[in-house]
């Protein structure tokens, strides 16, 4: 059962709530799969992307979402947007909802930003990325992955490797799984590992090793490193991270045979992830990224269709 | 009723036309408030958002407005468009007219153009803000929102103050309460009032002192003030402005006890508005948004509806 | 018939195939013109536009086409979008296709991107220009204007004048206009005619001057110059080329009588084009502009609508 007004962050929901986008989204998901791939159940409901953050997969993945509901879709981003004029964020926020915005789907460089607003707005909000934070939509679209290729989360191990410390991403995975009682097993470059990394989860354990962290894990998981940061974690090359901390087909060998392999993309090939692996039969990326669309129009849903009376 | 093909300017249009906006903008007020706001009067018409300037509040207004009435809306925006490879505005017009577009929103920084562009096309153009002349739509929106606020606009006292030299809001505004009979007070920096201020409108007076433009007005409209403009008023920072111009509790207690304040956006907090009136009970700030929507949906149907027989 | 899975190119077209474009965009050419221009046949489909090169009108031009038949439509670009962030062209792809994208419209500065694609993917695959290689869609509304003007392509003599060289539109319009028996003759500068210009397609001569190029010509087709590669040409000033390479009024008067001017726009008004002609009554150049929606709705409908049972 579905009993929330806002999407703010894993944090925030009940394993139940999570059942409740996992179920819904596999309508969507078959619904996806047809030729003729329309509902109307959001006929008439505005919903407003609106990203202070550039973002293509996330933003085009909640578009088609929420056009293949039947909503009308209005994108705003901050270039050219009133926010250059100095407006500040709930000014422009409440601006939209005054258009009867049903719902904003908000991704802002700062943690806090979509619960800022969730408290202040009759609209319902839709936490698409904030700072370091959260990324819920991501951890619901990574479960209803592994619920598909698994049949199930719990007692599960999944090791999640790269960037933990910048990931707000391995943040609202290691709350999702804990609360379905998935085994989080944390891998990264000590600069890139936050301080109590365990406190993220409560099922979480941090590897040193990534052999360690792979080793009979039912999914492994690479998260996207980015260049600059190569620096401080003093690698000088892309080639050193891949070779310590990158996934190819010998290091995936220690995971189970029959472990898929994750990334929330876009790929960095020949770093964190090795082409051979990125394309394999053991890859879930691309169903990744199905499955965003069909857990992203699951949450639409939910928001801004009332339940049936029961 | 309704005689135009195109919305330029205030300037242009009858009392009776004004009528006719505001008249058929209660329908679509009425449909925004809705949990399905979607009607299908322009089904099938194609209206083109052409903004060569930046703004997202107005094409997003007008966006939403266009696709709750059921038109296929395209977005053309000045960057990465052929404006850039040196095509004249009226090629660029002419160019989406022939893709039968039935209607141009336009928005540009040169005043007139929107009146060059309707003379040559068969489109129905709609002025958006063009240069420092007219803003009609939110001239409309605005008397919309006091007429819905006090019943009427014939006889109201309201006091517009800010940059008045360089906006096309209070141009268009003074124009639009000149035909309703209101009393316009225009208040701002000298350097900031435009020579001869009192031609604006017919019934426009200027009032040096923001105390004596406030005292028994019924709505006091305050302008966003442009942070680079304050030199030329010989102000050396936004605290001398706001002390002298900016509208705060104690200054609006000289207006009608039930007096509104209005502001078109986006505000500068602490500058033209203190927040403890933007936010307060008199304020109508968003109502102005919300009112945007549902006059822009208005002008839409007229321009593009046939009228029924009689 | 048409027998296509993508539209990459006239190189790969029958003349059956281009015919079959040809007569069904008569019929949305038709629809495009009532008021409610509306169809559904692309309902529930999504329609994405990728690109890589800005493009107001070819991009509109799609655009408006998709949402005339119904389909979803979304735009990406590579400004903001995940290209930025080093992900390659094809895990770009790869992710919309994930997205349920029935066809990709892509735009890109690469020869032969398109192709690549189409080989590695499920979704329909337009080039909407790719390099210097095809532009077909613009060929395709080239052929299907000059088919409404004159009644038929064979036969015919087709003057192309400009840079030839780096033009995608000579390009495909070559080889179009040879696969359907109408004679091309290319004129341009030296530096703007690529070595073996005959080759480009099989009814094409060079001609050196421009009034031997027109001279009994039944289409003068006139390609945008771009100002950077003047110097190139030895010409100093735009003024230059003008006289040698422009068309005015006494240069079209060697053309045939009931000779008609084209250009895939934008224009460059007072240099490759004389304003008079630009806006002269042999001008078909907006009604080019109509042709493309209605062209780009035909391969929409071709290649994502089933063919009936035979």
């Amino acid at each position: 059962m579905w009993t929330q007004r806002h999407l703010l962050g894993i944090e925030s929901l009940s394993s139940a709530d999570i059942d409740a986008v996992l179920d819904r989204a596999e309508t969507w998901h078959a619904l996806s799969r047809k030729p003729e791939k329309k509902a109307s159940v959001l006929r008439g409901r505005t919903v407003i992307n609106l990203f202070f953050e550039a973002s293509t997969r996330t933003r085009t993945s909640f578009e088609i979402a929420g056009k293949r509901l039947g909503a009308d879709v209005v994108n705003v981003s901050s270039s050219g947007s009133s926010v250059t004029k100095g407006e500040t964020l709930l000014d422009t926020a409440k601006n939209l909802e005054a258009m009867q915005a049903d719902l904003l789907v908000v991704r802002h460089a700062s943690s806090g930003a979509c619960a800022f607003l969730a408290e202040r707005l009759r609209a319902a909000v839709v936490n698409a990325g904030d700072g370091a934070h959260e990324h819920p939509t991501q951890a619901l679209l990574d479960a209803f992955t592994i619920r598909r290729a698994k049949g199930r989360l719990d007692g599960l191990v999944i090791a999640i490797c790269g960037d933990i410390a910048h990931s707000r991403v391995a943040r609202s995975n290691a709350i999702l799984f804990g609360k379905k009682g998935a085994e989080v097993r944390f891998c990264a470059p000590k600069t890139m590992m936050p301080p109590h990394a365990e406190s993220l989860g409560p099922t979480v354990s941090v590897i040193p090793r990534l052999e360690d962290a792979v080793r009979g894990a039912d999914v492994v998981m690479m998260l996207r490193i980015q260049h600059e940061r190569l620096a401080g974690a003093m690698m000088s090359t892309t080639r050193e991270y891949s070779r310590t901390f990158g996934l190819g087909p010998a290091m995936l060998a220690n995971a189970k045979p029959d472990a898929i392999v994750m990334h929330p993309g876009p790929i960095n090939r020949g770093v964190e992830l090795d082409p051979r692996v990125a394309d394999g039969s053991r890859s879930v990326i691309l169903d990744q990224v199905e499955a965003g669309v069909a857990v992203r129009m699951a949450v639409l849903d939910l928001l801004l269709t009332p339940p049936a009376e029961g």
